[in-house]
């Protein structure tokens, strides 16, 4: 890596890598090359309208690109070749970035970081960075080049589930996940309709996924998920077997401890997941984000001393956008406390611990 | 009750109701009196097209009634002074039930039977067929006059957890419902949108409410629900902790041999509530109603031995509907067998037990 | 054509193809020789369940279905070739037909219907019953062995304008169609979400759509079409200018008098496509099918003596169902009366004209 | 009025109200006072997070809301007895204006702005800032004190017939709208599932509606509506007859160039409101709110010379925003020259002209 400030390039600016994108561009200790894609439609459009500069991810994109009115600063490749870019945050289609991987970045000795869709293998480090900030700095200083921050469902349940590590006896986890079924973006072409959808997977793979950044703090964990017929934030409710008696009051301030985590109630309104979109909306964060997992303190419950049912939301669009920024700190040892880059890239975003 | 045939009455014609009354008029030891209710809209007239007669629940509904072109035979309170109904059948809106109760069936000293919205000491005695028949059999031998169907939700998990109650030894049922949010015909006007809802109370009532048909065969169960925006079928997911090893064979055979269940498979193409609702419509009885459970052979798994995790479907529409017609023969005495009833009303029915 | 009465084959057991497939055998003037499809799974073990006998479209899909536990009796090709069906009702997903026109029909010189998801020009003779099924006997007896009939919402808008071009002066009609986004069948895997999405085409498929049928009988139609976010029934709005004054009784009993249109009344309840739904699964026939197009006679409005404003829903999944039964008759010349054939396909289906 | 800049009270915090709230406080020509409302849940927690001084808006909610931890700094009722609040932004819900007005706007003889959901009548000035703010100077001038923006389908409409009536001889205008059918704040609790329903009323309101505030400039309009099964956007179809041969450029520049009217292109991938939902997200302004009409280019189509159909979206949560701004303005006599006030307006919001 250059000295200095990391330079950092986003490839594929679909729903994560466009706020991505935002977000880098917010912090003061790293430095915004560009972003790069291959469709000409207003997606990209409205990201240029923004001033941000433009490249293309493939070679072959780039006279459908400037047909489109598109200003193109260059290609992907012709950044790596020329040592312009430190660390790739690669946003591309899920499976696209293992393809990247070994066509760029191998090739280039460029950093990556990779997103949920690609397998933990392509990067050899998975992370959420109140879980193993550390793991992923002891990796950059092997000179492990590579990141890959956990799908929005697994992130959420690493930040939850670290809460009970840290406090309490675990003694087995079982989540039920009721996920969106696509996003709002795809929403005029995609989707399911009137219906609830099991994962064809059992486990879904965020038991697995969840080990990949907790390893055996947590052994014994199962997930089921289904689709169910909307298209924001997921819903989660979590069953967890203690190795110890305790009291509500104690799991509720464990949670309320832990970072980017935030507490709403049933009793003041927030009825469902209508309610949370509202109040993320109402925040005031560029598109209704708000990176934190909204938990039912009201509905939590401590069923016979050593388990723990509580339900969660979790904002699918935005909440590994956070962990991105932490991770390009990790990997390029631009910060080695995982506490004060939390609270930096927290607070160059405004991510709310109390929502109302 | 007169000697012979008992004679019965339909009172409410809603989404149960209506059901209920087309199911006992296929009963060949049961006479059909007629429906009462008190709308006077397309959802009576349909009915009065099919030829039942019609009564008015409440005197003050008839000229409301008879003003809509309604021919309107008199009033239940009437038939009941009369002595012409050995069983009324209520069907009425949630918490209706109770002042019919006190009103008329208390006062004419009629058999009654109640559905789920009703609370269990209303009828003292909560009923799902292949669970305590013989419970309902004794309590109309010692003269009790009521009994209650369970709401269509607990009725899907009697049917499950008695296949597992009767099979092996069990520690503790934890369930997680995904609720259908209204039904079809309240869908124009009542609903919520593209959204999850959890219910407000922890457990669900569903836990509590399966204790009253199944007792102490199950001391450990808790159940969490959620509403999502779809429209038909619950969608229901049960984490069972045995006290004995068992392997997925024994388990698949427990329960296709448990009536009223079906076991469906992923791996045919059945990959969510929207399959299984085309199959109910293909299966081709009326409505498109089923009145069996399925269950995805294939995603049900065991979990180190001695944990099940299965994934249901509930078609909550009509499951409940067989019951009522087991539920009168019981408190009638017309039939001491179980097992005989519940042949008796699914052959009349067509009830499958093999989907495809 | 073999004398006595036509073999029918059904090519495609999709949403049009098993309801096709149902009619034809309780027809008693047409022969069912068997369903044929290429999947295997419980979309066609329903089929073979109920008794049909199952071929398979393409002699590669043989080895997969039999793989799958289905009896096939032989396939689709080898049928033609041994001259065992006069009739391929061709219900194949759009596009398709075209190409087996091109592979079997054409080359055994067997009679086929064609769905609307086909161009006009594959079948030279678009056809809706009450409104050319003379122009479809006049090809019959010039040997044109093919017929296409048009989709759902071509065949809907046909039979209402039929009973405007009858009975008044017709200067210009304006459609407006809400879709539905995806058919229940499909609402597993597919569909739109919470969004609404006009058709890319200005004016939609549907105008030109409408003169392969009705030709110069309203010459100058424009229509346009969005989809929203359910799954079942069109929505259709007519705004129709008249060359002469009309009364709004006078429209009303135009639509009254002609066939397989249907008065409903928001005043009765019927306030949207969810009531029409469960009035139709009421009604009893089997998947809540009814064929006929519910008008709402209430919301029918007359503006300025000569501008008829009109709201209809459209059974997408079943009304074209009677039409490839009459579709048979015309081109085999089995009946040269088209009120016969109407209404002997009507009363074996048990087609409504009143609802409720 | 006092002397200098109005001080503006908004009265309830719902989905106008909150943004009518945020608006008001970036002006720099009116003072905000502070929000009224009556509910003690997170909605007006927020607000009161924000910094913003929360009123009761009825005496007896005092307690209830201090009750929730809400610092109340006084009734509605004090605030204008005591003369502190020179307009008040009646965003109560629908018909409680009326009350309000009554009770509270004429006994203190304060001036008042209501929303769509009153009657005309109430304020006897309905307003779309671009199309008759001269005629609320006027009523100003005069002493009139009330005003009503009209519904967020009203404004829309009447933005685009007003680029129709300043460019083209107008005869006749047909709108078709198809509604979401509840805002996703209520989404938990309220709305309609999988089906679409007529509004109830021919024409509907719309239509009578626009007259209000264009008045004799369009003759002959009519309007039907739908409620169809999303949350965000309603979708209109305007037909509009024109008196004179257009050619589609001129359409659409007249379009262009009217205010808060913004182009859009299916062609550019814009294929929904899907898509319009997420652009307007994208654009960055808080809640998603973009204020402006965005009409599909691209679906436009002149048809025969004379008649031309166009699409477009409505964003119903946030288009009356910036007329009430308008409104305040005018009956204020703040500012004689609408233009002025617009871009105003427009300026402190950062409204849109092009999206992308």
């Amino acid at each position: 890596m250059a000295k200095g400030i990391p330079r950092i390039l986003v490839n594929g600016v679909g729903v994560i890598g466009k706020r991505v994108l935002d977000a880098v561009a917010k912090q003061d200790d790293m430095k915004l090359v560009g972003a790069a894609d291959v469709v000409a439609d207003w997606r990209v459009k409205i990201v240029a309208r923004k001033g941000y500069p433009i490249y293309s991810s493939t070679a072959d994109a780039v006279e459908r690109m400037e047909r489109a009115g598109l200003k193109v600063e260059g290609t992907l490749e012709e950044l790596l070749k020329n040592g312009e870019v430190d660390v790739v945050v690669d946003c591309a289609p899920a499976g696209l970035g293992a393809k990247n991987k070994e066509a760029l970045y191998d090739k280039y000795g460029v950093k990556a970081i990779f997103q949920g869709g690609e397998k933990h293998e392509l990067a050899g480090l998975s992370f959420v960075c109140q879980c193993n900030y550390d793991e992923a700095l002891e990796a950059a200083e092997r000179g492990h080049r590579y990141c890959r921050v956990v799908s929005c469902n697994t992130t959420a349940a690493c930040r939850i589930l670290n809460a009970f590590v840290k406090n309490f006896k675990v003694e087995r986890a079982r989540l039920f996940l009721v996920r969106r079924a696509t996003d709002p973006v795809k929403s005029d072409t995609k989707g399911i309709m009137n219906t609830v959808v099991p994962d064809s997977h059992i486990p879904s793979h965020h038991a697995p996924d969840i080990k990949t950044v907790m390893h055996d703090k947590i052994k014994d964990i199962y997930s089921v998920a289904v689709k169910a017929s909307h298209t924001q934030f997921h819903f989660h409710t979590y069953d967890i077997f203690l190795g110890e008696d305790v009291a509500k009051e104690d799991v509720v301030e464990a949670l309320r401890r832990e970072p980017r985590l935030s507490l709403v109630r049933a009793a003041d309104g927030v009825v469902g997941l209508g309610s949370i979109i509202e109040i993320a909306r109402d925040y005031g964060l560029p598109r209704g984000d708000i990176y934190t997992i909204p938990i039912w303190e009201d509905l939590l419950a401590v069923i016979g001393g050593r388990e723990v049912l509580l339900m969660a939301a979790t904002p699918n669009e935005n909440n590994v956008v956070v962990e991105n920024i932490d991770a390009i700190r990790a990997i390029t040892l631009l910060e080695r406390d995982w506490k004060k880059s939390l609270e930096k890239t927290d607070r160059s975003l405004g991510v709310p611990k109390e929502l109302y």
